[in-house]
């Protein structure tokens, strides 16, 4: 998007803002509509890279949802500003484990890292695209390097990561365990792969290592170099030197066959652009925030969402957040942003929560509401 | 007591255990009375040191509970193996924080550390009262250490707590910001204090350093360098040289105003002393045992208690725990153990969850439920 049209969008957003309102509720349908709006501009997104004939692909997937497969998405955003409270560049790698693995234990779809220092800053961060070194204040790349390089099965990482000082500590980090992180022998539906610089004849698709104990040939040609997921065919599996795969959207192992497949990272240049930028779909259509300050989550029914959101404060909370964001200048309130505002965790015997902690507790909190709305739960 | 009596006991408890047994129900009602005979025997008890004539103090005060006051207790038992998990003596540290803070956040009041290694090694944790160097395999008492550390107020540490190299990294720990550890300035009902070494007359109690503006003169004459309770009394305050106070139970700030005064840190020598001296009261009347193998949380339903137990396994989980108990010897399953086998996070997206994790993600789901036992949460 040019830079004019960011402005543009900038401006019809302050001033939107800056009306006169009558009372709250008002203000929250306006900010509704700013959201549309938002969702026009593009903040730095590093997704999983989707090779470009998979795209199209998703939408088909996404009708197709089988009785065990899973058709919501949850994605958890937090400002990666919470790195800074990390001691040592040790315990700041440790923390962003904590992180991946918080959200990993309760099968978070995406997590986006947003902005949250002074806007002087901001441009730094929009294209700081993974260019941090570790230093105090590069939190947001840092956060979302470390991130993907857990996130990435392990066999990949030679082919798909390069080589970085904000890596420098990762043998600390504890693995995800995730269930896309598979053995050589696991027998498994799907797998992570990358396409390997093996010619192939016209029609013949690519050599994909999948980290089995076989190439994987798949039925598409794909650009070398490129993460794709495969799913596994199972035809004469012992005769050939080959196993036979099929290129599919990473969305699919969640959608068909309910397996939760990792999540993709992306960055936001602020909290207003969180909203922006849905990777699932059109939008996320319902929006928790986080906060001591919020209602009690035992007094919260969970309604029912395709694409929900669920974003968590820094060291100063999510107040923080929304100071230092200038697109939402005249909103004093962060329970304005969200469908919800919620207290996770009622009568906190310590004076604060760390982020870390938050997601944890926060997402342990609202598991079996989610469940319960999705009928994963049966009565007792 | 004796080894004479412990070896007798330890004896009879093997022969309960022995004797046939129809099925489970049977084995389950006979463990129930095993833990009678168990909680006869001693093990190493390390509590907040409470002044001898405190203690018949606290019988008075588990009476008179006001609508404000909180009678019930919440503690928590895991293995000090689980900081063998670490990767450096830093990271040892930061693990026995998370464990500090996930437990303060939910105010629990009592930490169980149970010794889950060979039966061999077992007599070294039981004599081994905080005297771990920080190595591996040293993790009971290095863990307690640690817990005791970060419970004690910061103006107490130099005053009970003496140097040692677990606490080489101690600077590098989160503070628990529990109410206990309040600002010299604070208004406040109680405070944690230390008994000074300076002479009063008789029948003028002693001086107390509470961390408060000026010294605190209590009523009762106690010893010095001891850590004592004190409710402040608000009479004349500013005139005096000395602000007023009364020696009192640990307990009194829970149950008579329903404030969290942190834990105290118990080392148990093996997982079925876990079950036996009680801090709180005669005996835990609910013990619940958590694993990915356990019921549903979504499906429990909590019963009403007084004195809640709850018990994490480490790495290898509680059968590891139970393997490692010569006492428990004949028992396979550690459901049998518990009034409750709880799994507190169906369908997890990571293979394993570390202890840290576990209870947070525990304690967050039986939160609610403990609150609705006690009528804290309103109906929405």
């Amino acid at each position: 998007m040019s830079d004019f049209l960011e402005v543009l969008n900038r401006q019809s957003l302050k001033r939107h803002i800056k009306d006169g309102y009558a009372d709250r509720k008002a203000q929250k349908k306006k900010f509704d509509e700013e959201r549309k709006l938002q969702r026009l501009e593009k903040s730095v997104v590093k997704k999983k890279e989707v090779p470009k004939n998979m795209e199209s692909h998703e939408s088909d997937v996404e009708e197709d949802i089988s009785t065990s497969g899973r058709g919501y998405t949850v994605s958890v955003a937090l400002p990666g500003s919470i790195l800074d409270n990390a001691q040592s560049p040790e315990l700041r790698t440790y923390l962003a484990g904590q992180i991946a693995r918080a959200c990993v234990i309760f099968q978070v779809d995406e997590i986006i890292i947003f902005n949250e220092t002074e806007p002087s800053d901001k441009k730094l961060s929009m294209e700081g695209e993974f260019r941090g070194v570790g230093k105090k204040g590069n939190g947001c790349v840092q956060l979302a390097r470390i991130l993907q390089y857990l996130e990435c099965p392990q066999y990949l990482r030679k082919f798909i990561l390069p080589r970085h000082h904000d890596l420098k500590y990762a043998g600390l980090l504890n693995p995800l365990d995730s269930p896309h992180h598979m053995r050589m022998e696991d027998d498994v539906p799907y797998r992570e792969g990358v396409v390997l610089d093996r010619p192939t004849k016209d029609g013949k698709g690519s050599f994909v290592d999948c980290g089995a104990l076989k190439i994987v040939q798949i039925d598409k040609k794909l650009q070398t170099n490129v993460r794709v997921t495969v799913k596994m065919l199972k035809s004469e599996k012992e005769k050939r030197k080959y196993f036979k795969g099929k290129a599919v959207s990473p969305s699919e192992p969640r959608i068909k066959a309910g397996i939760y497949w990792g999540y993709s990272v992306r960055l936001a240049s602020s909290l207003s652009s969180v909203f922006a930028d849905c990777t699932f779909g059109d939008k996320y259509d319902l929006a928790i925030g986080t906060s001591e300050r919020g209602v009690s989550v035992d007094k919260f029914t969970l309604p029912k969402f395709k694409h929900l959101l669920i974003v968590f404060g820094g060291v100063k909370g999510l107040e923080e957040s929304l100071a230092a964001d200038d697109d939402l200048e005249g909103i004093d309130d962060p329970a304005l942003l969200f469908s919800h505002y919620l207290n996770t965790c009622p009568q906190q015997g310590s004076g604060t929560i760390r982020t870390e902690e938050a997601i944890l507790i926060s997402l342990s909190a609202l598991r079996p509401k989610i469940d319960a709305r999705f009928n994963k739960i049966e009565p007792a």
